[in-house]
Protein backbone atom coordinates (compact mmCIF):
# COMPACT_ATOMS: atom_id res chain seq x y z
CA UNK A 1 0.00 0.00 0.00
CA UNK A 2 2.89 2.13 -0.41
CA UNK A 3 1.02 3.99 -3.63
CA UNK A 4 -1.31 6.20 -0.88
CA UNK A 5 -0.95 8.67 1.96
CA UNK A 6 0.23 6.96 5.31
CA UNK A 7 -3.43 8.33 6.31
CA UNK A 8 -5.16 6.41 3.97
CA UNK A 9 -3.01 3.63 3.92
CA UNK A 10 -3.16 3.22 8.10
CA UNK A 11 -6.83 3.29 7.72
CA UNK A 12 -6.73 0.45 4.48
CA UNK A 13 -5.43 -1.74 6.88
CA UNK A 14 -7.73 -1.20 9.73
CA UNK A 15 -10.87 -1.49 7.97
CA UNK A 16 -9.47 -4.72 6.42
CA UNK A 17 -9.38 -5.99 9.38
CA UNK A 18 -13.54 -5.95 9.48
CA UNK A 19 -15.29 -9.51 9.15
CA UNK A 20 -16.57 -9.55 5.44
CA UNK A 21 -13.80 -7.08 4.17
CA UNK A 22 -10.75 -8.20 2.45
CA UNK A 23 -7.78 -5.56 1.88
CA UNK A 24 -9.06 -4.81 -1.62
CA UNK A 25 -12.47 -3.97 -0.54
CA UNK A 26 -10.69 -2.13 2.03
CA UNK A 27 -9.28 -0.12 -0.98
CA UNK A 28 -12.71 0.35 -2.40
CA UNK A 29 -14.46 1.03 0.59
CA UNK A 30 -11.71 3.66 1.76
CA UNK A 31 -11.81 5.67 -2.02
CA UNK A 32 -15.50 5.93 -1.32
CA UNK A 33 -15.65 7.22 2.15
CA UNK A 34 -13.24 9.77 0.39
CA UNK A 35 -15.43 10.53 -1.83
CA UNK A 36 -18.03 10.94 0.02
CA UNK A 37 -16.22 12.47 2.78
CA UNK A 38 -19.47 15.26 4.26
CA UNK A 39 -22.09 12.51 3.58
CA UNK A 40 -20.29 9.46 4.90
CA UNK A 41 -16.65 9.24 6.17
CA UNK A 42 -17.69 12.29 8.71
CA UNK A 43 -20.79 10.68 10.17
CA UNK A 44 -18.90 7.03 10.34
CA UNK A 45 -16.47 8.41 12.02
CA UNK A 46 -18.57 10.33 14.50
CA UNK A 47 -20.99 7.42 14.84
CA UNK A 48 -18.00 5.49 15.46
CA UNK A 49 -17.07 7.58 18.49
CA UNK A 50 -20.98 7.70 19.68
CA UNK A 51 -20.69 3.98 20.45
CA UNK A 52 -17.24 3.58 21.63
CA UNK A 53 -18.37 6.08 24.14
CA UNK A 54 -21.87 4.63 24.92
CA UNK A 55 -21.98 0.70 24.03
CA UNK A 56 -21.62 -1.88 27.06
CA UNK A 57 -21.91 -5.22 27.73
CA UNK A 58 -25.26 -5.66 30.28
CA UNK A 59 -23.97 -7.14 33.07
CA UNK A 60 -26.75 -9.65 33.86
CA UNK A 61 -27.51 -11.05 30.17
CA UNK A 62 -24.36 -10.02 27.53
CA UNK A 63 -26.62 -7.66 25.25
CA UNK A 64 -25.15 -4.59 24.12
CA UNK A 65 -26.65 -1.76 25.37
CA UNK A 66 -25.70 1.91 26.86
CA UNK A 67 -26.32 0.80 30.53
CA UNK A 68 -25.24 -1.37 32.98
CA UNK A 69 -28.32 -3.21 32.81
CA UNK A 70 -30.26 -3.21 29.09
CA UNK A 71 -33.28 -2.46 28.13
CA UNK A 72 -34.58 -6.37 27.81
CA UNK A 73 -33.40 -7.33 31.41
CA UNK A 74 -35.11 -3.72 32.94
CA UNK A 75 -38.16 -4.75 31.38
CA UNK A 76 -41.17 -6.27 33.42
CA UNK A 77 -42.75 -7.15 30.36
CA UNK A 78 -40.07 -9.37 29.51
CA UNK A 79 -40.19 -11.77 32.82
CA UNK A 80 -42.19 -13.84 31.84
CA UNK A 81 -40.25 -16.74 32.93
CA UNK A 82 -38.76 -17.85 29.54
CA UNK A 83 -35.06 -17.44 29.13
CA UNK A 84 -33.46 -18.11 26.14
CA UNK A 85 -29.91 -18.39 25.47
CA UNK A 86 -27.87 -17.59 22.25
CA UNK A 87 -24.42 -17.62 21.34
CA UNK A 88 -23.74 -14.11 20.35
CA UNK A 89 -25.55 -10.68 20.36
CA UNK A 90 -26.20 -10.83 16.61
CA UNK A 91 -28.11 -14.08 17.50
CA UNK A 92 -30.31 -12.19 20.20
CA UNK A 93 -30.67 -9.61 17.51
CA UNK A 94 -32.03 -11.84 15.09
CA UNK A 95 -34.54 -13.26 17.78
CA UNK A 96 -35.64 -9.79 18.03
CA UNK A 97 -35.99 -9.29 14.36
CA UNK A 98 -38.51 -11.89 14.05
CA UNK A 99 -40.23 -10.29 16.80
CA UNK A 100 -42.19 -13.95 18.73
CA UNK A 101 -40.09 -14.05 21.14
CA UNK A 102 -41.18 -11.98 24.43
CA UNK A 103 -38.69 -13.37 27.44
CA UNK A 104 -35.12 -12.59 28.50
CA UNK A 105 -32.03 -13.67 27.11
CA UNK A 106 -28.70 -14.96 28.56
CA UNK A 107 -25.83 -14.17 26.05
CA UNK A 108 -22.66 -17.13 26.09
CA UNK A 109 -20.24 -15.16 24.13
CA UNK A 110 -19.72 -18.19 22.40
CA UNK A 111 -19.55 -22.15 22.56
CA UNK A 112 -17.75 -24.79 24.32
CA UNK A 113 -14.80 -25.66 21.61
CA UNK A 114 -12.25 -28.23 22.77
CA UNK A 115 -10.32 -26.96 19.53
CA UNK A 116 -10.08 -23.39 20.39
CA UNK A 117 -9.52 -24.81 24.54
CA UNK A 118 -13.31 -22.36 25.62
CA UNK A 119 -14.59 -24.05 28.56
CA UNK A 120 -17.80 -23.24 30.73
CA UNK A 121 -15.65 -20.62 32.66
CA UNK A 122 -15.11 -18.87 29.22
CA UNK A 123 -18.49 -18.38 28.28
CA UNK A 124 -21.42 -16.76 30.13
CA UNK A 125 -22.61 -20.10 31.99
CA UNK A 126 -21.42 -19.87 35.58
CA UNK A 127 -23.65 -16.82 35.72
CA UNK A 128 -27.15 -18.96 33.73
CA UNK A 129 -27.69 -21.13 36.45
CA UNK A 130 -27.77 -18.35 39.35
CA UNK A 131 -30.34 -16.60 36.93
CA UNK A 132 -32.31 -19.29 37.03
CA UNK A 133 -32.83 -19.79 40.30
CA UNK A 134 -33.04 -15.70 40.89
CA UNK A 135 -35.27 -14.60 38.22
CA UNK A 136 -37.78 -17.03 38.80
CA UNK A 137 -37.63 -18.81 35.61
CA UNK A 138 -39.67 -21.69 34.07
CA UNK A 139 -38.03 -22.25 31.14
CA UNK A 140 -34.90 -21.92 28.97
CA UNK A 141 -34.71 -22.27 25.31
CA UNK A 142 -31.67 -23.40 23.56
CA UNK A 143 -31.65 -21.23 20.49
CA UNK A 144 -27.74 -22.10 19.48
CA UNK A 145 -26.68 -22.70 16.09
CA UNK A 146 -27.07 -25.88 14.29
CA UNK A 147 -23.22 -26.83 14.51
CA UNK A 148 -21.32 -29.23 16.00
CA UNK A 149 -20.31 -26.76 19.30
CA UNK A 150 -23.34 -25.33 19.35
CA UNK A 151 -25.37 -28.67 19.88
CA UNK A 152 -22.52 -29.91 22.59
CA UNK A 153 -23.03 -26.68 24.05
CA UNK A 154 -26.66 -26.87 23.86
CA UNK A 155 -26.49 -30.41 25.94
CA UNK A 156 -23.93 -29.17 28.25
CA UNK A 157 -26.13 -27.18 29.46
CA UNK A 158 -29.39 -28.50 29.48
CA UNK A 159 -27.38 -31.40 32.01
CA UNK A 160 -26.34 -28.60 34.42
CA UNK A 161 -30.44 -27.53 34.13
CA UNK A 162 -31.30 -31.04 34.41
CA UNK A 163 -31.22 -31.40 38.65
CA UNK A 164 -32.84 -27.47 38.82
CA UNK A 165 -36.81 -29.11 37.33
CA UNK A 166 -37.51 -26.13 34.90
CA UNK A 167 -38.37 -26.95 31.24
CA UNK A 168 -35.95 -27.15 28.57
CA UNK A 169 -36.23 -26.94 24.96
CA UNK A 170 -34.69 -26.01 21.72
CA UNK A 171 -34.80 -24.43 18.37
CA UNK A 172 -35.53 -27.65 16.39
CA UNK A 173 -37.61 -27.23 12.93
CA UNK A 174 -37.06 -25.13 10.90
CA UNK A 175 -33.08 -24.64 11.70
CA UNK A 176 -31.17 -26.36 8.93
CA UNK A 177 -28.12 -28.18 9.94
CA UNK A 178 -25.40 -26.31 9.68
CA UNK A 179 -26.98 -23.25 9.70
CA UNK A 180 -26.64 -20.21 11.85
CA UNK A 181 -29.45 -18.41 12.99
CA UNK A 182 -28.06 -14.66 11.73
CA UNK A 183 -28.54 -16.30 8.27
CA UNK A 184 -32.25 -16.94 8.62
CA UNK A 185 -35.42 -14.93 7.46
CA UNK A 186 -37.54 -14.23 10.33
CA UNK A 187 -40.25 -16.75 9.54
CA UNK A 188 -38.01 -19.72 9.87
CA UNK A 189 -36.57 -18.16 13.22
CA UNK A 190 -40.39 -17.91 14.46
CA UNK A 191 -41.41 -21.11 13.08
CA UNK A 192 -38.62 -22.69 15.01
CA UNK A 193 -39.47 -21.05 18.51
CA UNK A 194 -42.99 -22.22 17.81
CA UNK A 195 -42.34 -26.08 17.21
CA UNK A 196 -39.81 -26.05 19.98
CA UNK A 197 -39.40 -29.34 21.86
CA UNK A 198 -38.57 -30.64 25.20
CA UNK A 199 -35.06 -32.26 25.06
CA UNK B 1 -32.85 -3.27 13.71
CA UNK B 2 -34.90 -1.64 16.34
CA UNK B 3 -33.58 -4.29 18.60
CA UNK B 4 -30.28 -2.41 19.35
CA UNK B 5 -29.83 1.42 20.87
CA UNK B 6 -29.95 4.00 18.34
CA UNK B 7 -26.64 5.09 18.35
CA UNK B 8 -25.83 1.17 17.33
CA UNK B 9 -28.24 1.43 14.85
CA UNK B 10 -26.90 4.16 13.05
CA UNK B 11 -23.82 2.84 13.08
CA UNK B 12 -25.02 -0.16 11.59
CA UNK B 13 -27.09 1.84 8.44
CA UNK B 14 -23.88 3.69 7.66
CA UNK B 15 -21.48 0.62 7.51
CA UNK B 16 -24.23 -1.17 5.52
CA UNK B 17 -23.03 1.91 2.57
CA UNK B 18 -20.05 0.69 2.11
CA UNK B 19 -19.30 -1.47 -0.90
CA UNK B 20 -18.58 -5.42 0.27
CA UNK B 21 -20.61 -4.46 3.56
CA UNK B 22 -24.67 -5.46 3.76
CA UNK B 23 -26.89 -5.21 6.21
CA UNK B 24 -25.68 -9.30 7.77
CA UNK B 25 -22.29 -8.00 7.66
CA UNK B 26 -22.69 -4.60 8.94
CA UNK B 27 -23.99 -5.94 12.20
CA UNK B 28 -21.46 -8.63 12.54
CA UNK B 29 -18.82 -5.38 11.64
CA UNK B 30 -20.10 -3.43 14.42
CA UNK B 31 -20.32 -6.19 17.07
CA UNK B 32 -16.45 -6.85 16.47
CA UNK B 33 -15.79 -3.08 16.62
CA UNK B 34 -17.50 -2.95 19.93
CA UNK B 35 -15.86 -6.14 21.52
CA UNK B 36 -12.71 -4.26 19.90
CA UNK B 37 -13.36 -0.97 21.70
CA UNK B 38 -9.65 0.32 22.12
CA UNK B 39 -8.12 -2.13 19.49
CA UNK B 40 -10.05 -1.51 16.33
CA UNK B 41 -13.17 0.92 16.99
CA UNK B 42 -11.44 3.84 18.65
CA UNK B 43 -8.31 3.76 16.06
CA UNK B 44 -10.85 3.38 12.96
CA UNK B 45 -12.88 6.49 14.13
CA UNK B 46 -9.39 8.28 14.89
CA UNK B 47 -8.08 7.42 11.11
CA UNK B 48 -11.17 8.33 9.39
CA UNK B 49 -10.93 11.64 11.09
CA UNK B 50 -7.61 11.97 9.92
CA UNK B 51 -8.30 10.98 6.08
CA UNK B 52 -11.47 13.10 6.44
CA UNK B 53 -9.15 16.39 7.59
CA UNK B 54 -6.37 15.40 5.13
CA UNK B 55 -7.26 13.68 1.94
CA UNK B 56 -8.27 15.37 -1.24
CA UNK B 57 -8.14 14.69 -5.08
CA UNK B 58 -5.30 16.28 -7.09
CA UNK B 59 -6.04 18.91 -9.24
CA UNK B 60 -3.62 17.58 -11.87
CA UNK B 61 -4.71 13.91 -12.15
CA UNK B 62 -7.43 12.57 -10.08
CA UNK B 63 -5.13 10.84 -7.83
CA UNK B 64 -6.23 10.82 -4.01
CA UNK B 65 -2.98 12.69 -1.71
CA UNK B 66 -2.45 15.32 0.83
CA UNK B 67 -1.64 18.15 -1.10
CA UNK B 68 -2.78 19.97 -3.74
CA UNK B 69 -1.01 18.43 -6.33
CA UNK B 70 -0.15 14.35 -5.37
CA UNK B 71 3.45 13.06 -5.15
CA UNK B 72 3.45 11.78 -8.46
CA UNK B 73 2.82 15.07 -10.20
CA UNK B 74 5.18 16.47 -8.31
CA UNK B 75 8.30 14.11 -8.83
CA UNK B 76 10.36 15.03 -12.13
CA UNK B 77 11.13 11.26 -12.19
CA UNK B 78 7.37 10.59 -13.43
CA UNK B 79 7.77 13.16 -15.46
CA UNK B 80 9.12 11.13 -18.58
CA UNK B 81 6.45 10.89 -21.45
CA UNK B 82 4.20 8.84 -20.89
CA UNK B 83 0.96 8.97 -19.13
CA UNK B 84 -1.36 6.39 -18.32
CA UNK B 85 -5.23 6.55 -18.18
CA UNK B 86 -7.17 4.68 -15.32
CA UNK B 87 -10.80 4.93 -14.67
CA UNK B 88 -10.32 5.20 -10.84
CA UNK B 89 -7.77 5.37 -8.17
CA UNK B 90 -7.82 2.04 -7.13
CA UNK B 91 -6.49 1.15 -10.70
CA UNK B 92 -3.69 3.80 -9.94
CA UNK B 93 -2.87 1.75 -6.78
CA UNK B 94 -3.01 -1.56 -8.65
CA UNK B 95 -0.48 -0.56 -11.48
CA UNK B 96 2.09 1.45 -8.47
CA UNK B 97 1.84 -1.83 -6.75
CA UNK B 98 3.28 -3.75 -9.96
CA UNK B 99 5.71 -1.30 -9.66
CA UNK B 100 6.67 -1.27 -13.42
CA UNK B 101 5.08 1.92 -14.60
CA UNK B 102 7.10 4.66 -14.54
CA UNK B 103 5.25 7.80 -15.77
CA UNK B 104 2.49 9.88 -14.45
CA UNK B 105 -1.54 9.10 -14.18
CA UNK B 106 -4.72 10.40 -15.45
CA UNK B 107 -7.98 9.48 -13.27
CA UNK B 108 -10.78 9.73 -15.45
CA UNK B 109 -13.20 9.32 -12.24
CA UNK B 110 -15.24 6.49 -14.34
CA UNK B 111 -15.81 5.95 -18.09
CA UNK B 112 -18.32 7.01 -20.24
CA UNK B 113 -21.90 5.58 -20.09
CA UNK B 114 -24.73 6.27 -22.56
CA UNK B 115 -26.54 4.06 -19.95
CA UNK B 116 -25.80 6.22 -16.70
CA UNK B 117 -25.87 9.69 -18.61
CA UNK B 118 -21.84 9.95 -17.79
CA UNK B 119 -20.51 12.28 -20.99
CA UNK B 120 -17.11 13.30 -21.56
CA UNK B 121 -17.56 16.29 -19.31
CA UNK B 122 -18.69 14.13 -16.18
CA UNK B 123 -14.83 12.59 -16.63
CA UNK B 124 -11.90 14.20 -16.12
CA UNK B 125 -11.82 14.16 -20.32
CA UNK B 126 -11.68 17.84 -20.93
CA UNK B 127 -8.21 18.20 -18.87
CA UNK B 128 -6.85 15.51 -20.33
CA UNK B 129 -6.16 17.23 -23.64
CA UNK B 130 -4.46 20.02 -22.13
CA UNK B 131 -2.26 18.12 -20.08
CA UNK B 132 -1.19 15.97 -23.03
CA UNK B 133 -0.13 19.69 -24.71
CA UNK B 134 1.54 21.39 -21.62
CA UNK B 135 3.21 18.67 -20.13
CA UNK B 136 4.72 17.14 -23.19
CA UNK B 137 3.57 13.76 -23.39
CA UNK B 138 4.26 10.96 -26.10
CA UNK B 139 2.89 8.06 -25.28
CA UNK B 140 -0.57 7.78 -23.95
CA UNK B 141 -1.66 4.01 -22.60
CA UNK B 142 -5.02 3.65 -21.76
CA UNK B 143 -5.19 1.03 -18.78
CA UNK B 144 -9.06 1.07 -18.55
CA UNK B 145 -11.06 -2.17 -17.44
CA UNK B 146 -11.99 -4.47 -20.49
CA UNK B 147 -16.07 -3.91 -19.93
CA UNK B 148 -17.62 -2.70 -22.52
CA UNK B 149 -18.21 1.37 -21.03
CA UNK B 150 -14.38 1.05 -20.56
CA UNK B 151 -13.55 0.00 -24.08
CA UNK B 152 -16.16 2.49 -25.60
CA UNK B 153 -14.59 5.00 -23.25
CA UNK B 154 -10.89 3.90 -24.46
CA UNK B 155 -12.13 4.59 -28.11
CA UNK B 156 -13.26 7.93 -27.53
CA UNK B 157 -9.87 8.75 -25.91
CA UNK B 158 -8.04 7.63 -28.87
CA UNK B 159 -9.84 9.16 -31.19
CA UNK B 160 -9.99 12.61 -29.09
CA UNK B 161 -6.19 12.92 -29.44
CA UNK B 162 -5.67 11.07 -32.64
CA UNK B 163 -5.00 14.60 -34.30
CA UNK B 164 -2.03 15.49 -31.28
CA UNK B 165 0.49 12.90 -33.09
CA UNK B 166 1.36 11.15 -30.58
CA UNK B 167 1.56 7.40 -29.89
CA UNK B 168 -1.46 5.90 -28.04
CA UNK B 169 -1.16 1.75 -26.20
CA UNK B 170 -3.41 -0.30 -24.53
CA UNK B 171 -2.69 -2.50 -22.51
CA UNK B 172 -2.43 -6.10 -23.95
CA UNK B 173 -5.14 -8.43 -23.50
CA UNK B 174 -4.79 -11.87 -22.75
CA UNK B 175 -4.56 -15.09 -20.15
CA UNK B 176 -3.07 -13.66 -16.81
CA UNK B 177 0.35 -15.08 -15.58
CA UNK B 178 -0.45 -18.33 -14.01
CA UNK B 179 -3.98 -18.21 -15.29
CA UNK B 180 -5.69 -21.59 -16.07
CA UNK B 181 -7.47 -21.58 -19.28
CA UNK B 182 -10.40 -23.67 -17.46
CA UNK B 183 -11.02 -20.98 -15.25
CA UNK B 184 -10.74 -18.19 -17.62
CA UNK B 185 -14.55 -16.52 -19.38
CA UNK B 186 -15.08 -16.80 -22.80
CA UNK B 187 -14.48 -13.13 -23.93
CA UNK B 188 -10.50 -13.40 -22.50
CA UNK B 189 -9.80 -16.72 -23.92
CA UNK B 190 -11.11 -14.95 -27.50
CA UNK B 191 -9.02 -11.95 -26.80
CA UNK B 192 -5.89 -14.05 -26.05
CA UNK B 193 -6.33 -15.89 -29.09
CA UNK B 194 -7.23 -13.24 -31.24
CA UNK B 195 -3.55 -11.15 -30.19
CA UNK B 196 -1.91 -14.21 -30.31
CA UNK B 197 1.92 -14.17 -30.95
CA UNK B 198 4.27 -15.50 -33.07
CA UNK B 199 6.69 -17.46 -30.47
ZN1 LIG C 1 -29.51 -7.63 29.61
ZN1 LIG D 1 -1.48 13.99 -9.38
Amino acid sequence: MSEAPKDIEDLVALMARLPGLGPRSARRAVLKLIKKRALLLIPLADAMQAVAATARECLTCGNIGTTDECDICTSSKRANGELCIVEDVADLWAMERAGIFKGRYHVLGGTLSALDDVGPDELRIPQLTRRVQEEGVTEVILALNATIDGQTTAHYIADQLDPMGLTVTSLAQGVPIGGELDYLDDGTISAALRARKAL
